[in-house]
Order: structure tokens, then C-alpha cells, then sequence
């Protein structure tokens, strides 16, 4: 385990340095991404050897030439992005008449425990400097020496402009015993964010003496109202089930009133059958797909509140609108939920009712990301409640402090 | 152990309630207090039979009919406060033409784990309340009966005013177990806030499957620059120490620069003596006060970086600014902070690089109270640095969702 014992002191120092010298690292890292091109190709190459050719994740952590070039675009965008520090959010005269000012702050030391892609590695920085944050990363095993080679390119760079080299540690182990003693490390660490799947997260929030955020887990679903535009709303399921199915905003499971069912599920087949979605049906809408829908099965209980990430999906009949809420409300992981309807009350009530981060009226929830949102990039999309909720930008990556300013107030 | 099945389902309708009847219970609630008055107060006696008439605690524990009517004053004041719910954060237009709004929520189930004092039964269920949350009650095994009365009123408001009686439910268990077993239930509960001790903080902390924040630990300082007005500074020390020396914003420690101490101490010496302060002082600090400071020992390591909650202090002389706010940075809990200073630049110095939820310029410590930052109120003090810092009123008790409204956009 790497030494952690100044990273505080450091995220200070990065936390009171100016936005221009943040901004200047991240468009120098930036450019040293492109120079130093050939060596994070042979990096990677060795991770990818490792790896089968068949492994669907083996396109995950490959990187090429483009794909550098689009690390280098972003982090040039993430640069020109407004200062988040210092911002007074609040400002007030109190009673005996102290100046009272809430000022955004950097958090302090952010953990981020991921998996696979490597391009994480040099996201996660640049909205970690941005935003004045020390950051220690734990990435995946699979990509260990691309990490490597673009943490060496990090702390070139901060070194370059007397930014503190120890505000970006890699901890360089293979296995959770490293992730358990950094969950540990609350003295050290002011947050930890696990980007990955439900078994990291459980471990983290079992583990963690820090405050931790859980992101990731999107539990989705559509639900296509007996007041919605049929083709409309078929067109939103295919996009949120079909455009990239492996990612959390994905769609896992449709809802769909009983009035609608025959009409919605006519057009679905039409659809679905052709991009290869397997479907989960429940007893009712089994019996109309049954005819018709060749890739089917009858749902089981655990086929509702899964999270697929894949081409296949469940489908449920609901007798109401309220049903459709409740539903949502016990299945969802509070990630990003949609309706599909033409009626305005209906929009309204499940916009208000359904307890999730993300809700959507006639749009498809693989728009929930940072980029999408206008956020600045994304650290993760977290489905807490406490401090965000849903996609993570720069000002998710951030506090506050009350700053006091008086004359020799004394409280009676 | 209550059964909590349905406090989520309680939580939405409350969520969902007009803010004219949330406001509504509260007044119900603040005129039922005072008719009950002869009801809570025999609960009362029981409790307070149960305590040593010696005890510092029973003056906390005991109510009288001027404390409740100052409990239904604060109730009818947080009633007066704007509601928090449906106020729209952000708005933007997306890309795609979708509108985009990020609107304030409740949180959904909050649970208080406290000690002692009834009073704070009925803040934590106002604010609460306020704020669309329910809320899960763990009070100290001392006021129980007081406790109980209450509940049972603020139950009988609910349900007279159709409110959800399940949305306040009191665990009446008298050991931890009933805490431990309280922490696991993250399917019921989304935050779970400690009031009390360290201990008690760090069991939460180490036992809480959801989401904890911690409040209350303050080890505060107060670093007297050399270019401070002496008399004005040691009036704030004075204050920040003896006004309450019993709660988590009055003064620990107290800095003096080495060009000051002479000075600062010779008045310090005067005022602090005839408040009974003993003093844990440094070998330098000790060396000057010994001859006129009766009430002086030695400061040994665990004298910096303690919560006296009493009246006692540490003092220490620093060689420089630089060396104060190390020194804070290191021993301090976050809480609250101050400098007495003339100099500006020292001043800003001071405030920009103190890493605390509240840090003060010329003013007492004992300022850091969510009624003095005008917050309606607190539910505590947190020192951590996710979701809220400091003082945590209505608005703290929320969280966010985002609503994006389409016309049937889907991503490319």
C-alpha cells in the first residue's frame, strides 16, 4: 500500500492553487497524452494480451490512437469549463451583524475504486483537479499497466508545473485486500466512490469507515400509459433497451397498462424480435407475445428489479397508473424511470411520485449522463439521495464552508 | 424492534403532502402541546425520579410548562418558514430540446439516534416533518417516558389531520442491539444521523449500512495573530469558552502567536481565572502564565486535540500563522474555527486554508447554530464534508431529482 500520509496536506495545497494553473495542467496532460501516444499504446498492448480475443471486454480496455486523441478533446474541455471554487452560494448579514458567506470548496481527497477501462483512469483526474481534489484510484487488475503509464504521465505533468505530485496516488495491488485497508483509511480519505458492479459496491459500504457514494446500479424501467402515443412510446423502449445495452441508463423492464397492452405489444414484436431482445413476459402479456415473439420466456419473480445489461428485458401488465408507481417505487434502484403518455396529470403524478434520481416523460433514460446533463463529464451517477443524485459533475465533486467575517461579535 | 415495512411508503405520502398541511400539523401540534401540558410533565417526573438530584444531566432531562411552551413557539416559527419541496434548483433546455429541471425533494426516512434530551423529540419531528421526511426516533433510555408522551401526541396530530401515523415511529428499546439492528435496515432507512457523544458516532459509523452523518464533535480553536487587537481577541476567547462551556461550539484550544503571548496572556490571565478555567498550558505558554495562574498545568500530548465540553482549555504559542493553521488542520474536528486579526491578508489567509465547516474572523465560536445562520432551526452540526457542512436546517434535510420532460427524444 503507497504512502497516504501527505495526500491531505497535498489536496490542500491543490485546493488553494489557482484555477488558471488547474486549468494549464489539464490541457498539459493533454497534449503529453498525445506526445507520449506510443508509449501508452505498448502499455496497453500488454494488457491486452492478457486477454482473450473473444472477451467482450477486451474492446472496453483496448485503446488506440483516436481514442487518445479523444482523452486529450476532453480533458481540453473539461479546462474550459467555469471555476467551481470559491463560488459564494449563500450570503446573508446574521443578526449581530457578521457578513455570512457559504463558499464552494473542494471536497478534499476523493477515492475512486473502478473496473476495466482505462480511460477512467484520466477522466476521473481531470475532474478531480478541476474541482481541487486530491484523488487516490484503484483500477481493475485487466488494465494495470495502461493505468500505470498514465498515472506516470500525471505526475509528469504536476511535477512540470509544481502542482503536488502526491495529490494522484495509484495504488498498485491486485486484490481487495489493498481496496480493505484503503476503505480503512477514513483519516486519509473524505469520500470513496466505487464505479463498478453491485459486488464492489456491497463491499465498499460494508467496508468503508469513509462516506461513501454508490453509483451505477440503474434498475430502469418504461412505463407506456393507456393515454400514450403507442409508436411513440415503442420507439423510446427500443432506443433505451437497443442503443447500447450494457450500460446502467439501459432499459431493463417495461411496464404497460392494460389498456394499451395489445396495441403496444403488436408493435414491440414488430421491433424487439429484430435487434435479438429476449424477452421476460408476465403471465398476461405472455399470452399476447406468444404468437408472435419466438425469443420469449415466462418471467420469474427475480426477473423484475434486474438489472440486465444485456439484449434481454422483462415486461409486466399493469391495471393503473398507480400500480405502475408502485412497482417502480419497490423494483427500481432509483437510477432513471420514464412514462410515455399524452396526458399531463398522469406525466405529473409519476413525475412527482416515482423516487428516483433520474425521471423521464417521453424520453428515452439513456439520457441520463453528465455530459447530457450539461454537468461537466461525470465522476459516476450515484443512486443516494445524500449529497448527489444522478449524474456526478464538477460541482458534485465539491463541499462548502461557512466563512464568518465579524468585529468582535460575542454571543449573549 | 417496530416494524418499519411501510415507513417508505408513509415517507412518499408525506413527501406528497401539501406544505399548507405539513404546516397545518405543526401548529395542531404546538396548541396540543400546550393542552397536554400536565401529561408530558408527569411523564416527565418519572423519568427525572429516575436521575440523582446531583446529576448536571437532570437539569437537561427535566421539562417545565415554560419549556413547552417554547417548544410550541419553535414549532409554530418553523411552520412560518417557506416550504423547502418542488423549489426548482436548476433549468436548462437539453441538447435534444428536452426541458431539464433538478427540483427539491425530501430525503424519504430519516433516522435520529439521541441522547437525553427530550426537547429535541419535537425539533427532529418538526424539521422533518417541514420538510416532507419521515422520520425514525432513538432517544436515550433516561427521558423515555417523556419521550413516549410526546410521540403518542405527535401521533394523534397526524392522524387527525389524516397525516401518515407510521410516518414518525419511536423505537422504544433500551440497548444497542435495537441500534444495531436499526443501522442494518438500509431497505427502510436513506440517512441515519447521530447526536451524541464519539461514542456513539463511531458505533453508527462502524454499523450503518446506509448513509451516516456525523455531527457534533468539536474541538474548535482560536488563534490570536500577532496582528490582532489583544483586548477584542480575548473577549472572544472569553466568550467561546466560558458563555456554554457544555456544547460542541465553545472553545478547546487557543493559539497565540509567540509575538503576542506576553501580551494576551497577562489579560487572558485576569478574565479566565475568574471564571474558574484550567488551563492546559505548553512550556512556552506555561512559563509565562505560572507566576499569576493558579489554576495551570502542563500540557501533555492529548491535551491538543480534545473536546473539553467543560471548563478547560489547552493554549499553545506558535512561531506563525502558517504554523496555527497546521496545527487546526491537524487537531481540529472540522467544526468551528476562528482568528482574531487586524490584518487582512492574514485574515484571508486564515479563512481560505482552515479546513472547517465554519471558520470566523473576529467573532466567537459559539455563533455556529442553525437559528444564528437564519436555517430554520438544526437538526445538528455536521462535520463531515458530503451532503451538508455545518449547521443542517430544512433545506439539509432534502435532496434532489431530476425531472427532464420530451417529446419522445431518443439518444442517437
Amino acid at each position: 500500500m503507497q504512502d497516504l500520509k501527505n495526500i491531505k496536506n497535498d489536496s490542500r495545497i491543490l485546493g488553494n492553487s489557482s484555477a488558471k494553473l488547474r486549468n494549464l495542467f489539464l490541457r498539459t496532460l493533454a497534449s503529453t497524452l498525445i506526445k507520449e501516444t506510443n508509449t501508452i499504446l505498448l502499455a496497453n498492448d500488454k494488457d491486452c494480451k492478457k486477454m482473450s480475443k473473444s472477451d467482450p471486454m477486451l474492446d472496453r480496455l483496448m485503446l488506440t490512437k483516436d481514442r487518445i486523441k479523444s482523452m486529450a478533446h476532453d480533458l481540453r474541455i473539461v479546462a474550459s469549463f467555469q471555476d467551481p471554487l470559491g463560488e459564494v452560494l449563500e450570503q446573508r448579514k446574521m443578526k449581530q451583524g457578521m457578513l455570512l458567506q457559504k463558499v464552494r470548496t473542494p471536497i478534499g481527497v476523493v477515492a475512486v475504486i473502478y473496473e476495466s477501462r482505462p480511460n477512467v483512469t484520466v477522466d476521473v483526474v481531470s475532474l478531480c483537479i478541476k474541482s481541487g481534489n486530491a484523488v487516490v484510484l484503484k483500477g481493475g487488475k485487466e488494465s494495470i499497466n495502461t493505468n500505470l503509464a498514465l498515472v506516470r504521465i500525471i505526475k509528469k505533468c504536476l511535477k512540470k508545473l509544481s502542482l503536488p505530485e502526491g495529490s494522484v496516488v495509484y495504488i498498485d495491488s491486485k486484490d481487495r485486500s489493498a481496496v480493505k485497508e484503503l476503505l480503512l483509511m477514513d483519516q486519509c480519505i473524505d469520500v470513496v466512490i466505487p464505479r463498478g458492479g453491485r459486488g464492489l459496491i456491497n463491499f465498499v459500504r460494508d467496508n468503508a469507515r469513509m462516506p461513501a457514494i454508490e453509483t451505477g446500479a440503474g434498475v430502469c424501467h418504461l412505463y407506456i400509459d393507456n393515454k400514450a402515443d403507442i409508436d411513440r412510446a415503442i420507439k423510446i423502449a427500443h432506443n433505451a433497451k437497443t442503443q447500447r445495452p450494457s450500460v446502467c441508463n439501459a432499459l431493463d423492464t417495461l411496464l404497460i397498462h392494460k389498456n394499451s397492452a395489445k396495441q403496444a405489444l403488436d408493435k414491440f414484436s414488430d421491433m424487439f424480435f429484430e435487434s435479438g431482445v429476449e424477452v421476460f413476459a408476465d403471465s398476461q402479456s405472455f399470452k399476447i407475445l406468444k404468437s408472435g415473439y419466438a425469443n420469449l420466456k415466462k418471467a420469474k419473480k427475480e426477473d423484475f428489479g434486474n438489472e440486465y445489461l444485456s439484449l434481454k428485458m422483462s415486461i409486466k401488465i399493469v391495471p393503473s397508473l398507480d400500480s405502475a408507481i408502485e412497482h417502480i417505487n419497490e423494483y427500481g434502484s432509483g437510477h432513471s424511470e420514464a412514462i410515455a403518455s399524452k396526458n399531463n396529470k398522469n406525466i405529473n403524478e409519476f413525475l412527482s411520485r416515482v423516487d428516483a434520481a433520474c425521471v423521464y416523460a417521453n424520453a428515452s433514460t439513456r439520457f441520463t449522463d453528465g455530459a447530457e446533463f450539461g454537468l461537466g463529464g461525470e465522476i459516476g451517477i450515484s443512486t443516494q439521495k445524500l449529497h448527489a443524485r444522478g449524474p456526478m459533475g464538477i460541482n458534485e465533486l465539491t463541499t462548502y464552508k461557512w466563512l464568518i467575517k465579524g468585529k468582535g461579535q460575542i454571543r449573549k
